[in-house]
């Protein structure tokens, strides 16, 4: 109907004596802009990344009420963040510590978390030996300002950015903040010479919706990566550079998120009824070749990653009205898919 | 054992001829900073402001699989935003029209979604008469200049403020945001004359967690507010301005948030097993007087939420050690309480 509608005005149009004005003349309308998923469907094969399977574990719970299967992958976090930590999981992994262990705390808006749900050390689980211990200076690592400005400057204005008295950015599929630095060159003091920018300063990965960190008593316990936890509400910048992260949740995280919210204070299940039991914890390198699943993330360093997040910061396609001319870096989940 | 050891050292330190160093002084320790929740508990009556019971739905769902009952209270928007769509779902409330309907639609990290999942408009149940047609431009309600920058003035350093290209701030117990006006005096272009701050700009609701907005077809629909949704992921800032908010979940948001996420595309339920069936909504002003709710939340304008957000945005209680020193609009949940 629309189309026939368009026909005699067109003609009308271009019977007229005097000047065509501008808005009569109906141009074809441009096709709409592509959505964020469309722009990750089209990118190409090179602007993913596979995700190494000794940074992947697969986390098996039992199966649902229903009986369905129940799998969780995580991806850890690489060098410089968090290292000791992740060397941990993978010692936990190797010895099995979680399986038969469970989820017993789920916090609405807040957390889910894991671990062993016995509070008397004398029965808890026993902890495999070589644990690192790390210090609280370890939840920020030094990355130099050289690739900190490259990853900034390539994302669109108003994405990441100033937030929570940092700067907020992506660097190899990850949300990373650091201290502001100025836009304009840093000088030193005395000789008003650029100082060079291999210099480094201290960064730290960012606590968006399903990153997983490792829980901790009070200071100065820096935890040990036996209990750990994943954000399912919205991102709690606060506990940045306060507690551990050591990967983030990439499948699966519906298992995570939906599962009722404990009773107890801060979630805890005081129900032992509702313990959701994990089956396994294996490092995807430790398993049998044709169950290791192969996982990919979009480059943040693509054109196509850029695209997306500008597309995410400003909505074009057809639902949309007003473009938000921004968006914060935890509004831009890093895609993730299974290996073509 | 800590006491005992630091007897003999201020012992010594008074037996030294020379000067006492400061740090030989051991004062006591000063209490510990409350937390954000120690903040609201001690807030006096007065901070405290009933929420009208016109202003406030009570949605009872069918009850869980292990017959547990499911309440979720829903507060209505207040003025200037959004009014025809609020009015419009206490009209729904009142012919009782999502009695009997379900929720239908829950996306991870996204939005739960409720009304009729009938896709035959002929079979669809029927609305009441008399709704409200709602433009686009409604998304957005002139705000006093006057009012705003009260607001924002109130809030402490690196709470709210900048974000997704606007300003974001409280008012009335709401998080709202506008365009961003100049830190410094607006004047006049022509005569250089300050512009009074009576002058009116636009704000519009924010799309945090718990918020409750209203569903609607591809554009120009703005909805009528029969289907409506809640935030259960990372707050969607991209949907401000684009779809139009009517309230928030006060209470019982885990009955919402915790719902297996459907298989369907945007995550509608493929399996009609899963609808979870919706009792009946009311506005507890319809309810019999004994069966109202009577619920608070803690005014924005109030020292004590000022000191409650200080506290979220810099965390100074025994387990933090690093105070973000800001936080993002969403991450200020306005506390909520049953009234005393």
């Amino acid at each position: 109907m629309k189309q026939a509608h368009l026909i005699p005005l067109l003609v009308l149009a271009s019977l007229s004596a005097g000047p065509i004005a501008a808005q009569d003349i109906k141009a074809p309308a441009p096709p709409p802009a592509p959505s964020p998923g469309e722009i990750v469907a089209a990118a190409p094969a090179s602007d993913w990344k596979d995700i190494a399977a000794d940074d992947l574990l697969v986390m098996t719970l039992a199966p649902d009420a229903k009986g369905k299967p129940r799998t969780v992958l995580i991806q850890l976090l690489p060098a410089p963040f968090s290292q000791g930590w992740v060397s941990n999981i993978r010692a936990f992994a190797k010895a099995h510590y979680w399986d038969g262990l469970a989820i017993y705390r789920v916090q609405d808006n807040y957390v889910t978390q894991w671990g062993d749900p016995e509070d008397d050390d004398k029965k808890a689980k026993k902890k495999p030996d070589g644990l690192k211990e790390m210090a609280e200076s370890e939840y920020e690592a030094p990355l130099a300002i050289m690739a900190r400005t490259a990853a900034r400057a390539a994302l669109p204005d108003g994405v990441g950015g100033r937030e929570y008295g940092a700067s907020s950015f992506f660097i190899a599929g990850w949300p990373i903040a650091s201290a502001i630095i100025s836009e304009h060159p840093i000088k030193d003091a005395k000789t008003g010479k650029p100082i060079p920018a291999s210099i480094e300063q201290n960064a730290w990965p960012v606590h968006c919706y399903g990153m997983v960190g490792v829980a901790r008593g009070q200071r100065p316990s820096t935890g040990d990566g036996s209990t750990r936890y994943t954000v399912i509400g919205h991102a709690p910048r606060h506990l940045d550079r306060n507690i551990a992260l050591a990967g983030r949740v990439i499948e699966g995280m519906e298992f995570l998120s939906s599962l009722p919210r404990g009773a107890g204070a801060q979630g805890f299940y005081s129900d032992e009824t509702m313990l959701v039991p994990i089956v396994s914890v294996r490092l995807a390198s430790d398993l049998p070749a044709p169950d290791q699943p192969h996982v990919q993330y979009l480059s943040t360093e693509s054109a196509s990653f850029l695209k997306y997040a500008d597309a995410r910061a400003n909505r074009r396609d057809p639902f949309f009205l007003i473009p938000a001319g921004g968006a914060d870096i935890c509004n831009i989940p890093v895609p993730i898919r299974r290996k073509p």
